[in-house]
């Protein structure tokens, strides 16, 4: 099979998300997103409104992976600086945007409002990018190179990545069967990876729970067709079989005894 | 005043973190607990289990900072592989730590399990780390350089912060004064600015909402003291007061016109 790998990596950008203050939003969502277009999400990381911090991670990330998207530090204010540090990474200019100024200057217009001089830092962005839609208020992302640059605030973040995703080349999705097991991964961690060596197309990960001081796990089969998970899962699901009977002989024995 | 400056970044292990299927927990705990330590974080990663990204990520973060904290990775199933991945980091070999041998020897011992080859894989670090105690599940978590290794099951990750703080060496702590804003960030943009040049001790950020289509501002002031912080504060209650004032008066012309 023809298969198509498609990366990606999320820069999330705000002071409030390193202070705790805030607990984000947007990743696990771009993430779900992402799970559904088949796109590969590798990384992430979450930076402080700090022009250097952002231009780091900005050129490490854009060079690695198909596609990076950030969130946050496009608004009005001071503390907004992610329009300059894309620019910068890039090294292009910062400037107001002619079509970004009229959408604004008429939403303004329309609601009576003073297009002020930090309403019109929103229509800042790297010369040569294009705008991606806010339909929610008006002020536009944008994308330059393989850069998507949206809103921190959910309702708008969601609703730009809601018109990106169609535009993105998309890869062959992943698939999943999740598969529960009563056992912790200390009695299953042998044949598990012995199950993972045998299926070096699926990806097999095991998710320990620890519920009322019990440890159980859930195993998660990864791959990219239908036919070579179910196989996978099958051999997981004979491995939790051949757990409970050989306890159900133990009992037996220790009943006799 | 005589600041100290302390600062961490946290780096998060595991495929689920980035499949959607897992949204994270450990990040937002040790972000508030390392606030109230007076350490400052500066960074976050998520990366996948994957050995490579997890060495040239850590290599990264150690380097940078004062602190570095990872959660997951050390359990006993093929999947884990952050213990080889720090060892790597360091260039120092991954092994079976006596000490933990034995503690997880006894452990099952007690509870009358077999101390399985997996299990075993749970004893694994670099040599030369010293252990983090796992008062809920025994298998240790570990230090090495400027490196904290915990466990990725919230109840574990915790108990394991828990112990570590304490260790710490602590920074001057960040306090935090917030002010409810009525208004939009377009209407405080250039004031706040403003504000924040006239206050360069402080870090102001403003936070936006969207509620029912209308935005309004959460305003953050933060410092290293509680002067400083108050100063700021007062100068953002007064351009408040200010806005409110002006629409005021611009309400009651319309009225008369």
């Amino acid at each position: 099979m023809n298969q198509q790998i498609v990366t990606a990596a999320i820069l999330a950008i705000g002071d409030e998300l390193l202070s705790g203050r805030t607990k984000d939003k947007n990743i696990g969502h771009l993430a779900d997103m992402l799970l559904l277009a088949g796109i590969d999400l590798k990384e992430v990381r979450i930076v402080a409104d700090d022009e250097e911090a952002i231009v780091e991670a900005l050129n490490a990330l854009r060079t690695k992976y198909d596609y990076v998207f950030t969130s946050g530090g496009i608004g009005p204010t001071h503390d907004d600086v992610t329009a300059d540090a894309v620019s910068k990474a890039f090294g292009v200019a910062c400037a107001h945007d002619e079509k970004a100024m009229t959408l604004l200057a008429d939403m303004y217009k329309r609601r009576e409002l003073e297009f002020t001089e930090a309403r019109q830092r929103m229509a800042r962005m790297p010369v040569g990018a294009t705008h991606i839609p806010n339909p929610v208020s008006t002020a536009p992302g944008f994308v330059i190179g393989n850069v998507y640059v949206m809103a921190g605030v959910p309702q708008v973040f969601q609703a730009m990545v809601d018109a990106v995703i169609p535009t993105l080349r998309t890869g062959t999705p992943v698939l999943s069967v999740a598969v529960s097991c009563p056992y912790g991964e200390g009695d299953i961690g042998t044949p598990l990876a012995a199950i993972q060596k045998a299926h070096p197309e699926t990806s097999i990960g095991s998710y320990p729970r620890y519920v009322g001081q019990k440890f159980s796990t859930e195993i998660v089969v990864r791959g990219r067709s239908q036919a070579v998970i179910e196989a996978a899962a099958a051999d997981v699901e004979a491995m939790i079989d051949g757990i409970r009977r050989e306890r159900a002989v133990g009992e037996n024995h220790s009943a006799e005894a």
